[in-house]
């Protein structure tokens, strides 16, 4: 069914990616060649589409336990998976490509909640996420055959679910003798610590800590949703780390554990905020700009020193995500990071923001040729497994 | 990647459907050859697992919009998909049967929420439905190919997503020469009229209103969960029917909608249950158990005389569904019908209570082979679609 897109050289596929921010979706058309280590990519474009701030705000509603509603999340399923829909029609007409001439998307959703922690519900253990993002109105709007909902099967196989893009960084990033971390700093943050010519078995990556979710929500917050983010970092060069707050922000219970670990708006989201600002109180706003921008630099920082450079030698560091247009973010980590090179994707042909959508790309590629798309020592699985769900398009 | 079971002259596939009532999941291991219009179907081992009052009360909380939370929800995706496949382990057992020779799973999921009706949200139209009960997790747990999820694309293609169980009347009952209807009578109950030798372009279908779903929860609200239906219909046998609240039922303003049409719980769950018993007061349980069976039969006998009799002369009516043990129903859908021969579907070795189970393993056959499984005039969809998700077992 799927064999006539397997079979060809080379793929046209759109991925598509929307963060633990919120602030849109991320779409990039991707020319995909082979598989497994043999994969080449080559970025034809790639944008970020804004959601409007009622969008925003009904994402953020839904994915709080206080105000999520099962009647809206059904209705944001259907949105989200027109608004996806709509990306991929936008990023085919900026590259000048027809619908029909792509084979394949890669949808990661939008996650509403995780809970990586086995509970127990009437005696059965489970683990559990929730991504929205109709992928069969994606499927159906397009024609092209979709590959959706990637992080429920590395959970069944009992991993956290997150972070998936550390495979991508193994076959696009690893190299014989450099030792390598990638660095994506999105909403959240997280590495992907890829030792010189290690196979896929050694690769470690996890989630550092909160990205830019704390600091793009409280720009949102005290500008009244005029901006949505510190544009270039220039509020947080402006101010000072009040030491007393940052102290306590890094006595967060996630910090000290050790990997593999993923988090995401249920840690820091908008309660933890909350408690910043409160905790903020008499503090102007740029030095709390400036403090939470620091808390992600260190939390950046303290994982490599606690559970990476122990172990390796790194040569160099690969970063991406929105993080890097933040100078602030960028200083600080060449600064606190003297013997690593600091180089972005961009030099790879990834370009930063659009890391994300690029890898899950790549994972619907390997989906779709069959392959096992997750890492053990990254997320936690016991397995390695095939990701996702694969919903035909018309051609099929 | 799916050639080989596509391959196999006979697939054993088990269907899983969680249905309205939250009662319980339904598992049928069916052996099917062909499809299309080629497909037979052997029932093999077919059985319903009760949910818990726990799971079932955390089912209902979830569905509904005031109690119904992201992390209630995400939770229960994971818990039951947990369960769907311990149920598929328990139906291979009792059929003495491995899980490896299991070719693949058709998982309805529990519908927790359905929004046929397009509504603009920040302009765009928007249709939904949540369907929930984690396909990763059982093609994981199975190790089996799961197909599940049909009723998002036919929603993408501009249907409402139900009934779709039509197109396996279509499948398994239409024949030649007698015009027929197929009656399932589940928590909500459907039609799929028949005519003889008519193409599937003709077939139309549509909900009816309630079959079960009002009765089970009356029964089990004045309980107090001790029994969750009127077994055999003895209750509904004792009463008398109430002239005057019927009366007020039959206004409901979904019977004087045209098809195609479908309904929920979203229409007649415990909201409108409420308002039911409020109406009832003083009047003896019995009596309104009575009312709401005779409202059942009414509201499908209406459908027929209203939909389908002026158009077409049907000689034989073949019901399915837990309804069909309910005596009162089948004894005042008798008397209603005197004109048209009433056969149960185990008259064509599907189990009655099985038949919904069976008709998603029939469904995920034919995604399987590439083929489309909606028909346009009983969902309302602007064309036919290939139906579903396909999370691939641990053998692809």
């Amino acid at each position: 069914m799927l064999q006539a897109i397997r079979q060809k050289k080379e793929r046209l596929i759109v991925g598509l990616m929307s963060g633990s921010s919120a602030d849109g979706i991320d779409a990039a058309l991707v020319k995909v060649s082979g598989y497994g280590k043999s994969t080449v990519v080559q970025t034809i474009a790639c944008d970020t589409l804004n959601y409007s701030s009622k969008i925003r705000e009904l994402i953020l509603k839904c994915s709080h336990p206080e105000t999520g509603r099962v009647d809206d999340i059904c209705r944001l399923n259907s949105l989200l998976g027109e608004l996806f829909a709509k990306a991929v029609v936008y990023i085919a007409e900026k590259a000048n490509c027809e619908l029909s001439q792509i084979d394949l998307i890669g949808s990661h959703g939008h996650t509403i909640h995780h809970l990586p922690l086995p509970e127990k519900i009437s005696g059965v253990e489970v683990t559990s996420t929730l991504q929205i993002g109709e992928p069969s109105i994606i499927a159906e709007r397009t024609g092209i055959t979709t590959i959706a909902d990637f992080r429920p099967r590395d959970m069944a196989a009992g991993g956290e679910g997150a972070p998936l893009v550390s495979y991508v960084d193994y076959l696009l990033f690893s190299h014989p003798e450099r030792s390598r971390v990638a660095l994506n700093i999105g909403g959240i943050a997280n590495i992907t610590v890829l030792p010189a010519g290690a196979s896929e078995e050694e690769i470690i990556a996890m989630d550092t800590g909160p990205g830019n979710i704390l600091l793009d929500q409280l720009v949102y917050t005290i500008t009244g949703g005029k901006s949505r983010y510190d544009l270039d970092g220039e509020r947080a060069n402006r101010g000072k780390v009040n030491q007393r707050i940052l102290k306590k922000l890094l006595e967060h219970p996630f910090l000290r554990k050790p990997p593999p670990k993923s988090t995401g708006r249920e840690d820091f989201g908008e309660t933890y905020l909350h408690w910043v600002i409160e905790m903020g109180r008499g503090t102007a706003w740029d030095d709390l700009i400036t403090t939470l921008a620091e808390f992600t630099v260190r939390t950046i920082v303290n994982s490599l020193e606690k559970f990476v450079f122990p172990y390796h030698h790194i040569d160099e560091l690969i970063i991406s995500g929105g993080g890097v247009k933040n100078r602030y973010l960028r200083r600080r980590l060449e600064e606190s990071l003297p013997r690593q090179k600091i180089l972005t994707s961009d030099h790879f042909s990834i370009p930063g923001d659009a890391k994300e959508a690029v890898a899950f790309a790549i994972l619907a590629n390997e989906t779709l040729m069959g392959q096992k798309g997750n890492l053990p020592r990254a997320t936690g699985a016991r397995q390695r497994v095939i990701l996702g769900k694969i919903i035909p398009g018309k051609s099929v």
